[in-house]
């Protein structure tokens, strides 16, 4: 059972590898009557698009998005809405030496075993080129999320060991495109876009944190027991490329407190129940509280790098390689929007599962 | 959409209270034929169990289980499995001054937002009691792993902050189930115990980690791009109970480094392709490549402390309440059953996965 | 992947065998704060129930359900719904010579065929006592559907060559219980009753056909364009033992219309939107249109016969054999409550799916 | 939750309306290594095209399909399929009566009603030009069972009331394509086509029956309870538009026999074994016995008709309309082909959920 569809009442599902003819996917189940702001979904893309500044991939790509089916005189039909994103910059030639290797901690090995064969042109399926998509799905979920007041905001909060130290209450996160690092402190951004140059520079790769903010959910989003609304936040993030930990509220540091630290207090303000502190990170039970849900997600330093390496081919036999194309030194700067799109389906899709549950007067 | 099940093809559907009649589930896609080994499902049980030692609950219960279809003469039929494990001893009394207070980083607020209602005997539906049935699962799935030579590991790894600095290469995992925190070094296993009996004394509670190595996985399992298997095991984690964080192979640490220090170098050893070092956790593209899984779930404190907390009612009103009932002190050496189990069912799942699309000759 | 579940967002799975420990299943999704009427839940089953007159089978079995969560003082909980119906009175004696027999037009062969194993005591799984977890179910969304105004009545109207020419607006539906037959023309009914008398002395079987008409169905249920009301519906009815067709609205007969005959035409009566004729069966694209919703289910003869047959075992030999144990001449009388059920199902589930993508102002 | 996707390991999910831009879908779960016949696939689309023949619709589309991804060196990779099929020829002007009247037995006003809004340039999502993708991803089907042996055979048997009443294995279904209307008895075949002329120059419209018989299915297809093969293939027809009945083996007839009749004894041939008769039309609970599969569909006379028919619009008022644009007169000719690719796509569904659960040495 092949696993190119998140979500369950709103689905995103995917298609394309980043030398075919093009990527693209299906959003199912957007509720009719959505105004599709087709600005506002660009300029998620372009944040997300390479070439953007100096410390990201310089494939030139527009990455535009056409609308085929699903929108009439601007607004969503309720029905599927298809769209594609063509590829107009593969450069398979850089991909030759690769053809019969596998690049280390890249996908290459594994595919080939899994599917007997791969798109040796690139990453093909299994490049981050494929969530141009999930950007797109994100951006319309995020004019959903819009109506309900619901805000998500992404910054990069650690490069290598350069960690942002300051609560999120702490950064005034509408500044965090600001930098091409995209984290919302200036000083620390400039810091972080040197340490990247510099590993640039050096043929070599960093990897990094993100954050998250999301502002505004209304109580009780998450399914119990298994769909809770962090385990599906959490595998929206670990399906990113590169993603290899997630924790959200007190998270890992959390663990080393005690019971009577860590509970979140609840207490009755402004005609409502709220809780005095939020290590719980906004979720109870797996059940949003109403309360700032934040969480943190790990990426690896990028695979590629522009030095030799030993490895094997599919013989087994070894070879050297040297990475060629045009890779990111670092993920983060374009990963932000991936993150805020992925969080943005998941809160969407529990919006809609918790509709489906509503009692009929 | 109600979450209550889990999996794909290899499901398990649980339902079932802290309080009321029985817990239970329905395991669908279990492969027929399998001889059911009903005393090591019941020595998995009795590893989850309460009362096994004094540093968990002491509420009695024997978790005896009970199936009720789909095995004939000692084997499964490719039929569902449905099984009940009788609650025997609900003290539901405890429990009434919980009527109408909201327990501090418990999940009664936002169940009675959600459903409108919930049941006020313990945690209901939200009780870690659940886990039950989970592990009956894992347990069968366990046995399926077994014939593919798939072995599980999990161990507490860290209790707040007394944490076990050794490589799971330097640690005799058989050791584990040798002392009650369920950690396998010996000496750290003392200091964790004994921090928790401190913690307990306190009427108070605390976090940890747990750790869990998976070995014996054959290349290939993983569905790309949204059920990558560490994201599928990512949210298995993240949906048992206190769960805060979720991290595999170099995970949050592994940020720090370059890719030429990251990267996992292939190489082709004992006729097979190999990889020199493993920061990938096992897991490339989505996909295992054959060698050690290895994670860490973060588990956050006990919300239960016999410790007086105001928190409010659900008319707002502010409250005092101090737990009463039978508690965790720290979830850990339960919750080690656990994280074998969910891990177990993503394995078994993803097996099946991968077999549909074998190719047919 | 198994199929044991029906239903996206209301959901049924099920387990058990006929001559296993027990029958059961859970129910996920259905809302909270429901009265759950057991008294009703009771009578349905009672319906359904062998033993409940002469030309049904003689097995005893009380069929009396319990219920093992889901439901607090009363009311669901918007948690999964447990339940078990335990099996009283196998025989499995009776199906000793079936130990190595392939019952002609049973599912002995496919079974074991598709499982390599199969419970050689009675149908086992393909047993049709499966229903009686279909009918718990069903009762419930009955409960529901009484909320929303919505009712169903199924009743027999064809038993062998015997048919009701009468359509179903001349007939008072709520006679159909009042014989054992439930053909709501009394009349008819008792020439039905004489037919399955004649068939069982004979120690054959009769087939025949169930109509079921759904009034007060809202506009819009259905989700277009492989989740059509009424292709959801015909699944459900195909996956009831026994049944070999499915046809709603003008079915086959229309096929011989005209479409300036078979349209629909629209009128505003009532200050509604109404169809002046309903060949469509009140669903227009896969979406109900307000009007009655009605079809006709076909179901074989019981393949079980008091005849001697010749069959063959799993070694090919040929071997002769009589049908032995309790059986039904005729499905149809309590077929008709497990075709409710079916439908009940499917427009809980299909309303639920439409309140999902209602519009928030 | 909409309802855009079939099958559930070998999926297919659509989008597109009848005048938007494309209409398309994305295959995901297609094993890798198949050889594209991209001259077949086209060959399928060509049987469905409008304007083959002066009995199906006039509009001009070339139907030609674009694959953008999940194909490499002409052979699938194990990666979702995305394919798109551009619109040429709609005609939008034809349908500006349409916009505010609701056109008698088309899903105008469920789709108003349903969505608050609909595409009112002809049927929108709601059109048959939607199956144009169902024959791709059917073609690619189709492949799939080339490989295992199994061959699909739809044929149009009734036009009204001209019924062809030989038993399949009295036709030569190699003869299917050699007339327009595509019934493989030549003479019925002229009168067919002649009542369809007669029919279309009243400026009306007729129904019909299609027939169809796989061939080659192994013994073990279809997933009880719920998910049988017959139920499932059901579904399939049953989402086709226009469709009213579905009906496998002896159908609606069959309630008539007795048990002693209808039942299909087993016998030992050519090393295996077999029915002597196939009143169970080759799936016996719910599970393929190997013998042919084989089932009729119904379809109503297409709505649109060349006549003024009374109508109401939006606001309940009663407008008159005639039906403009170019239609069929007869859905069967163009049906065919659909039928076969739905049969597909749920053969190979079930071929791959029947390895999923395949024993492990």
């Amino acid at each position: 059972m092949a696993g190119n569809t998140f979500g369950k009442l709103f689905t995103l599902t995917t298609f394309g590898e980043s030398h075919g003819e093009a990527l693209g996917g299906i959003i199912d189940g957007c509720p009719a009557g959505l105004l599709i702001d087709l600005a506002f979904i660009q300029s998620e893309l372009d944040r997300r698009r390479p070439g953007q500044s100096h410390i990201v991939t310089q494939r030139k790509e527009s990455d535009t998005v056409e609308f085929l089916s699903g929108v009439f005189e601007g607004k969503t039909m309720g029905t599927p809405i298809g769209f594609i994103v063509r590829n107009e910059n593969q450069k398979s030639k850089d991909y030759e030496h690769n053809i019969d290797a596998y690049r280390p901690s890249h996908a290459d090995y594994t595919y080939d075993a899994k599917y007997g064969m791969r798109d040796h042109r690139g990453g093909g399926r299994s490049s981050a080129r494929e969530t141009v998509s999930r950007v797109v799905a994100g951006a319309i979920a995020k004019l959903i999320l819009k109506q309900h007041g619901i805000t998500i905001n992404a910054y990069s909060s650690q490069v290598g060991d350069i960690k942002l130290l300051k609560d999120y209450h702490d950064l005034d996160l509408s500044k965090t495109d600001a930098n091409i690092i995209r984290c919302p402190d200036a000083l620390l951004a400039d810091t972080m876009i040197q340490k990247i140059e510099q590993v640039r520079k050096a043929g070599d790769t960093i990897g990094g944190v993100i954050s998250c903010v999301i502002k505004g959910t209304p109580v009780g989003l998450g399914e119990p027991v298994f769909d809770k609304l962090h385990a599906d936040i959490g595998k929206a993030m670990l399906s990113i490329n590169a993603v290899k930990g997630f924790e959200y509220g007190s998270g890992f540091e959390g663990v080393k407190m005690n019971g009577s630290q860590h509970n979140d207090l609840f207490v009755f303000e402004n005609g409502g129940i709220k809780t005095k502190t939020n290590l719980s990170g906004g979720i109870q039970g797996g059940i949003s509280n109403g309360e700032d849900i934040y969480f943190r997600v790990a990426f690896k330093p990028v695979a590629t790098i522009m030095q030799k390496q030993n490895t094997v081919n599919s013989k087994g036999e070894v070879v050297e390689m040297t990475g060629k194309g045009r890779h990111d030194p670092c993920v983060l700067p374009r990963a932000v929007p991936v993150v805020e799109a992925m969080a943005a389906l998941v809160l969407v899709d529990h919006i809609l599962r918790n509709n489906s549950v509503l009692k009929k007067k």
